[in-house]
Order: structure tokens, then C-alpha cells, then sequence
């Protein structure tokens, strides 16, 4: 049934450079070489010149029809539970929301106000010039890259929110597989084909490159004809493919989404008012996935005083009752528990453990404890441990609290519990973390990202490439155009979104005034 | 009257470093050192806690004083025609553009739509998970360096586009002044500064360095507390400048403009129509300020027909009695000087050029012909020349035509002339220019840079780095702005443009429809 070979605008494609499998051995599949790459983007440099001009009903019918192939694939999950080890109920989840993110592209594309449509009517008559008539929208950047995750094997990988963002944005995609996936990765990439060519699309407007090999990467992204990368992942490896766009003769941009240690922070009135409530909800937020999310909080910090060692040892109690769990992939695992040494390692930091996993790859619910100075003095504690675990930091002051705020790196999420006296009294805190992270969130816990138009999951480095982006939410299509301004046009040449009658019956911004009229 | 030192938070501070002069060597400048970069920066960052909380009508207010201010200053265009040798009435004008720039981004602020504000409310009853309230809004990104350009000592310098811009999103500005205009700079400065203290802001909202180094530049844009970086220059400058800040280790966007030849193209239609008014227009356009804006067509294609060589002939005349003129520095003159040589150098090309200058250090007007086929063998035809030429490129077919289309760099501009039959008939080309620039005309020329909602100065590199950005007209703003989402957050902590009752009165997304309505 899998052909494990790479599958280049619709063919699947013969390889010469060996092969690689992945857990459960579902099949071996064909590294792709350096000319899999040239052809996939060839392909998808020709299909630009149409895709990008198909209109906007039928963009939104193929999105819709990848959601529906999606949701149709039998073997989906039975396939991505033998590779990533995940839940079968939980990849149903995954699944669903995969779907739920192809639809709602595909109904922004529908309503179209995405493309910003400015229009400033001539001024004959103005002096000393006149004024001409200029028109400007978002158009599409060309053919995008997207590096699928290993911890959302659906959600975040082959037809995963970047992929759907930048088909809905008009750009084809080349994606290259997360090699922990590839089987499910090759049923996710003929739901697409199937998709496209039921849509009568060029078939180049999609490809999938099957790798383990960084080099492959590099090429990918330093391919002439790519204009963006979409990437979720490790710091590492997505500053190694930032700096390798960078370093190209013509930069593109890459969004690279690469984690954070999500700081939740907790107030003394918070703490008074519902301690237990807090650890619970806590212990839940950091085992959620086994750890394994982007938004599993890292770091706990709260001002030291005998109701916050209450709560300490609250969770401490709970994290030691918390059952291991299987991680993605042995790499992973090992790497957690490297963390985990590392860490516990570390002058002035105890650790709590759950039940040991014995021989068995298992994350291991971790607890540390230990004080704002010792984490001032030692940057190394804040940095991300992918896995579940979390950090307790206790201040000894309001100052040294702020002090471990102002010297957080940049993160997808900062929170803070408190009541609404301790949130008047902690404002500056607030103003601090506005600086530092991309969704603040008070009284709740950062797993669980929404997708909808107010969602934001990106923000300042090292969380991500570019804080400017979201990969969540209907805002992440703007990763993947840019605005072209239309001086003089006779109507007949501008797209429906610029012409006066406003055919498509958007919002656009004429003369200064929003509106949905024509005229 | 004027210090001729490095204007730090407000204050005229000492150098160490040496000092320079510029062309009518009004004062002597101190060269900026490391140390004022720190200090520039530190200010700055301080300054961006209290300045990024500065309601919008404050903000908008310190914008309109400086326009006021920039429109009160007495000598600012006497100094400025003896800095840079342009006409006192093209510096009028420009100051008044300057101001105007200004006035919109008050009014901009003042208006608040800008922030993009969405709002998707709490849904509790939601299965299988309730919905948290969860609101969006643009936050500005932190410090910001500019760095001015020669060829627009106003417009584009210190108090320019990019500063009004990036104040008007509420980040704190450090221009490096362009060392060819240095007073002109300082009283521009000056004028901000002012402004900054009858407003009452924090005065390192503000500052300006003097520098002609490269290294001063570099430690700028590599300074940590920087967050952003907006330049308009030359290619190489605006590239080192961009492959610093990648480099960094926390990498900050780069918005550089960078020029481009705006290739012109004229179809035969519209040349049996008006080729002679088109020749003037294009003489006109290439000469304009001595060839010395980022939009003059240094490149002019059309079909080699007998009455496109009529045409080419008429340009030629036209060029030939164009008088020559001074240009911004004497560096630029003999860069200009250079590039006239090198093109007139190729094999295939000639040259016609304008009354000789003699000794006098003048742009004189050049025109180049050559063959669609000499352009496609050497690329470097196609490279910008810096003055008050341009290069006809008379094509063989209309298949070359369209290869000589695809293979143009990046450009802020591309211009077709056509008749209607034309515009139909040549519907690729308009397809193929669609991917190479950021704006495109009909039947106009490049020059004339419209500063409303629907510009786009920007467009594929080399002609920017960053071709989703616009550095004119109200969009240049986003440049300066990230997104932040506040999850569960209470009345009192949002900001006036996410509360319920929007008291801003501005356009917000809310469940996913746009109103203007609260609630």
C-alpha cells in the first residue's frame, strides 16, 4: 500500500541514495536526493504560474477536499500510533483538528479579506499633481517548504497548519518529511495529490521529500526557486536552516517555530486562594503529551513564602503519582533524560521523580526546585528540557521575581495566576512579559492553543524565527504573501478583489474608508 | 547654532573619536563611538517600557509636533541645498512630503484600526472543551535603528518614513544620519527632540549618531537591545547590514531598500499611438532629480520594430539635449561615472550621452542601447546605475521579450505602456512582472511615489530584503509591530483597544466578523 519512495508532483519517484525506517518499520523509505529536490521544485515553480492565479473558490474546494481525504485515510491513525507512539484517541484529535484547520483556510479564502485590498482612486484634479489610481493586495510568495513536526504527526506535518496556510495563500508546497513519520506522512501526501488532481490542479502545486539527512535540508531550503520555510522543531535545527536562508544569494524568510519553557508564574493571593487547584491543574499541563508539547510550561516560578512551598509540595506529591509515558521517538527520550541529569546536576537544584521506567524509554514525570538566584546566576535552567518536566523557582523578593522575568528569552507563552488584587500589584510584571512572549495567558495553562483568529502562537527568539508570525490561526497565511500595488490598471487586468464593482464582496480599505461597496 | 555632536536622549554628548566633514563642510561632526551606541541603546530601551504605554493621542500628538517643528525650522533647506546640491524648490517639496508623512501616521495612531485587534469571546458551554476569551492585538517590537539616505535628506532621513513609522508603532528610534547631509541631519534631530520634550517623553525615545564607519554601523544594528532595523541605500550596504543582523544571535528583521532599474516596457500599440509622448515621459522620468531616485527606469524594453526605433531615436534626442546635473556627493558622481563606462564598454551596447560636463562634477544623461539577446547573455546590464540613465533593450520576438522579463532581479517597480489591445494580448507579461515587483504601472512611469494606504515601495531582492514590507505609505508601519495574544485576561488589564466596549472606537475582529460595535 505505501510506496516509500519520495512523491514529486504526483509520481512517485525512484531513488539512489539508500534508504531509512522508522519505529514500527512500517515500510523502508527512499532517501531523496539532491535531484528530487530540483525536480520537486521545478515542478512547483511551473504550478505557481497557474496555482496562483486559480481563483478563490476553487483554492478553497481543494483545501476542503485535503480536509475530506484527510478524515477519509482508514489507516491514518492506526499508522501514526505505531510510529509516534501517541494515543489512538488523541491522534483521532489531532486528526480532527488537522481537518478543522484545512476548513478554516478554506473558508478564509472563501470570504476573502485576507489579501488587505487598499484602493486609492485617482485625483485628476489635485494639485500640484494629480493623483493616480492605485490599487494593492496580497499576492502569493512562490513555492514554500514546510518541515513537518515529529510531535504533531498530523497537525503540524504534512498537510499540518503550514502547509494549508501556504496553499491558501496560493503558494505550492514542497514538504519534507519528519523522518520519526514517514509512513504517515506519505497517507497524509496522497491525501493531498488525491485532492489536487480531483481539483484539476497542476500536480507540481505539491511534492514530499522523504530525509534523515541535514544536507538534504540545507538544499531544500537554498533551492533557488523557494521563496519561504515554514518549520516546527528544535532550536538547533531550525537556527541551522534560518542561517542557511540567510545566507542565500536571495534571503527568504523562514518561520521557524522552535519551542519555549512557557514560564508560569504565581502570585501569592492565587496561591492562598486555590493552591491545590493550581498544582493540579499544573501537573496536568506539564505531563499533558507525555511533555511533549510546544506549550508544556517549563518553568514555575512563585515568591517564597510557607503557602508557596505548600504548593510545592502539592506538586511534588502529584508528579511523583505521575505515570511515565512512551515519548516519540528513543532520540527524544534520550535527550529528555540528558535534560533531565542536566539539570539535577546543577548546585542548589533538587529533583523529584516519578516511579522509575526501569529499562522501558519512558518519560518520566521530573520535578526541580530551586531559587531565583541560582537560576539568575545559571541561564542554563531556563532553557527548554523537551519532556515532562518543570522547574519550581522560588523568589525571595518582588525584585528578584521581576529580575527573572526581565532576563527570560523570548517565548510562545508567559502566565500568571493571580487574583485581581495580586494582578493590580503586579502590573510591571505583565508589562515584562508582553515583552518576552507571544500569548499571555492569565489564570489558565498554556497547553491547549486555540485555532482561531485571535490566536497567536509565535514570538520573540529563540520561540521563533520571526515574532512578527503565527503558525496557528488564520493570521498564519500572511507568512506567505506580499503586497503588490496596481498604478493605472484598466479594470479588466486587476483581480476580482481590486475591480470597482468589488465582485467578491470583501472588505477593503477605499479611500482611506473600510467598506464592502462597489461602485 | 549647530553642536556637530552625536545627539544622545537628548543630549549633545562629547566624543572621542575624531570628527568629519561634509560637502559645504557647514560644521564639523564628532564620529559616533561604541560608547554612544550603548548609550543610545540603553536610552532607547528604557525609554520603550514607559513610551510603548504613551496613549494613542499622545503618540499621535508628538507626531504632529515634530511635523510642525520640521516645517519651523528657518535654515533647514538652505542648509540641506548647500549639504546636497539639490534645487531649494525640491527640497520644499520634500519637507512638506516630510511633514505630511508624518500627519498620516498621527492620524494613523490617532484612528487605532492599525493594531489589527481581534477578539474571539469565551465560549464555556463549547464540548469538548470550553473556548477561553482570547484577544490580538499589534504591540510595537522594541528599539529601532535608521539609518537616513543621501538621496532623500528629509523624506527618507532622519525624521523620514522610516522614523515616523517606527514612532508612530511606539518603538524608541537611533538614526545613524547619512554623512553626506550631516547638519541638515542634526537639525532634523533636533526637531524630533524638541518635539519629544513638549510631548513629555522619555527623551531616549530619540537619538542620533554621526558616523561615516562601517563598524559603527555594524555595532548599531548588532547592539542586543535592538529590535528592528530600517535602511535605504545601496545594495551592498543594505545587504551588510542585513547578513549582520541574521548573524546575530537573537536575529532582528531588516527592512532595506535598496533600489532598482524599474524596467520600462513599451509595446507596440501603444508606441504607434503616443511614442513620442512616451519618450518624453521616459526622458523626463530617467532624468528626474538627476536620476537620482530609487524609481527612475534604468531599463526600457520593447519590440524592434521600425516604430520602436523611431521611438528609441526621439529618447535619444531628447537625452542628448537633457543638461546635466549635480549630484548628491562626488562620491556619487563617480560611481555614476563608472557604471556609464562599464555599460558603454559591452560589446553590442552604445552610447549616447548629453553635453559633456567638463571638469564639473555633474550626472551627465546617458542613454544605452542594446539587443534583448546581449541582455541574456550578461546580467549585469540589467544591474542599477546610479544617475540619470537608462538602458533600451530592443527585443527580437516577443518570445525574447518575455525571457528578458523573467530573468529581471527583484524591483520596487515595473511599468508596461500598451494600448488595450496590447494589455490583452500581453496578459503573460503582466503575469510574469506581477512576480518581479512590488508595484506595477500601466501607461505611467515609476517616478512619483504616492505616500497613501495602498503604496508598496518594496518589492522582491535585491530591490529589498524583505519584499512583504512597504517603507512608504500607511503598511510601513506593521513593519514595527508583532502580535501578542491576551488569553482570560480581566477588563482592566487589556489594553483600551481589546476592552469590551471599545472605547477606541476602532475596527476589531470579533468572533470572527469585523464591527466597529462593543458590547
Amino acid at each position: 500500500m505505501l510506496t516509500g519512495k519520495n512523491l514529486i508532483a504526483g509520481e512517485a519517484v525512484d531513488g539512489t541514495d539508500g534508504s531509512f525506517t522508522a519505529a514500527g518499520a512500517v515500510a523502508r523509505f527512499e532517501e531523496a536526493s539532491a535531484l528530487h529536490v530540483d525536480d520537486a521544485l521545478d515542478a512547483a515553480a511551473r504550478a505557481f504560474d497557474a496555482y496562483r492565479h486559480v481563483p478563490a473558490e476553487a483554492r478553497a474546494a481543494f483545501l476542503d477536499r485535503i480536509a475530506a481525504n484527510i478524515e477519509g485515510t482508514d489507516d491514518l491513525i492506526a499508522v501514526a500510533h505505531i510510529e509516534t507512539a501517541l494515543p489512538a484517541q488523541r491522534l483521532a484529535g489531532e486528526r480532527t483538528r488537522t481537518a478543522s484547520q484545512l476548513r478554516m483556510f478554506a473558508a478564509l479564502v472563501r470570504e476573502g479579506s485576507w489579501v488587505d485590498a487598499r484602493i486609492d482612486r485617482a485625483l485628476p484634479q489635485r494639485t500640484p499633481l494629480p493623483r493616480p489610481d492605485i490599487r494593492r493586495m496580497l499576492v502569493p510568495l512562490g513555492p514554500v517548504a514546510v518541515f513537518g513536526a515529529s510531535n504533531f504527526p498530523l497537525a503540524f506535518s504534512v498537510a499540518g497548519g503550514d502547509t494549508a496556510s501556504a496553499l491558501a495563500a496560493g503558494c505550492p508546497v514542497v514538504v519534507k518529511a519528519h523522518p520519526a513519520h514517514p509512513a504517515t506522512s506519505e497517507l497524509a501526501a496522497r491525501a493531498v495529490m488525491a485532492a489536487a488532481d480531483v481539483s484539476g490542479l497542476p500536480r507540481g502545486v505539491f511534492s514530499l521529500l522523504q530525509s534523515t539527512r541535514n544536507e538534504l535540508a540545507r538544499a531544500l531550503v537554498q533551492h533557488p526557486q523557494l521563496k519561504a520555510v515554514g518549520f516546527t522543531g528544535s532550536l538547533r535545527a531550525g537556527r541551522a536552516l534560518f542561517d542557511a536562508a540567510a545566507a542565500r544569494p536571495e534571503p527568504i524568510p523562514v518561520y521557524a517555530e522552535m519551542g519555549s519553557v512557557n514560564p508560569v508564574f504565581i502570585l501569592p493571593g492565587a496561591v492562598a486562594e486555590r493552591g491545590a487547584a493550581i498544582a493540579d491543574g499544573l501537573k496536568d499541563s506539564v505531563t499533558l503529551g507525555v511533555g511533549q508539547f510546544c506549550t508544556n510550561p517549563g518553568l514555575t516560578i512563585g515568591l517564597g513564602e510557607a503557602r508557596f512551598d505548600d504548593l510545592v509540595r502539592q506538586l511534588e506529591a502529584r508528579m511523583r503519582s505521575a505515570p511515565p509515558g512512551p515519548m516519540l521517538t528513543p532520540a527524544i527520550c534520550r535527550a529528555y533524560d540528558a535534560g533531565v541529569i542536566r539539570l539535577g546536576g546543577i548546585e542548589g537544584v533538587t529533583t523529584t521523580r516519578s516511579s522509575d521506567a526501569g529499562d522501558e524509554p519512558l518519560g518520566v514525570p521530573s520535578l526541580f526546585v530551586t531559587r531565583g538566584e541560582v537560576l539568575l546566576r545559571n541561564h542554563a535552567i531556563g532553557e527548554e528540557v523537551f519532556g515532562p518536566s518543570t522547574v519550581v523557582i522560588r523568589c525571595d523578593s518582588r525584585d528578584e521575581l521581576y529580575r527573572v522575568a526581565a532576563q527570560l528569552d523570548g517565548q510562545l507563552t508567559a502566565t500568571i495566576h493571580g487574583t485581581p488584587a495580586d494582578l493590580e500589584e503586579h502590573a510591571l510584571l505583565i508589562s515584562i512579559l508582553e515583552t518576552k512572549a507571544g500569548r499571555l495567558i492569565v489564570n489558565g495553562f498554556p497547553t491547549g492553543v486555540e485555532v482561531s483568529p485571535s490566536m497567536q502562537h509565535g514570538g520573540p527568539y529563540p520561540a521563533t524565527t520571526d515574532s512578527r508570525s503565527t503558525s496557528v490561526g488564520t493570521a498564519a497565511i500572511n507568512r506567505f504573501a506580499r503586497p503588490v500595488a496596481y498604478q493605472g490598471f484598466p479594470q479588466p487586468l486587476l483581480a476580482p478583489e481590486l475591480r470597482d464593482d468589488n465582485p467578491r464582496g470583501i472588505w477593503r480599505l477605499v479611500d482611506g474608508e473600510l467598506t464592502k461597496d462597489g461602485w
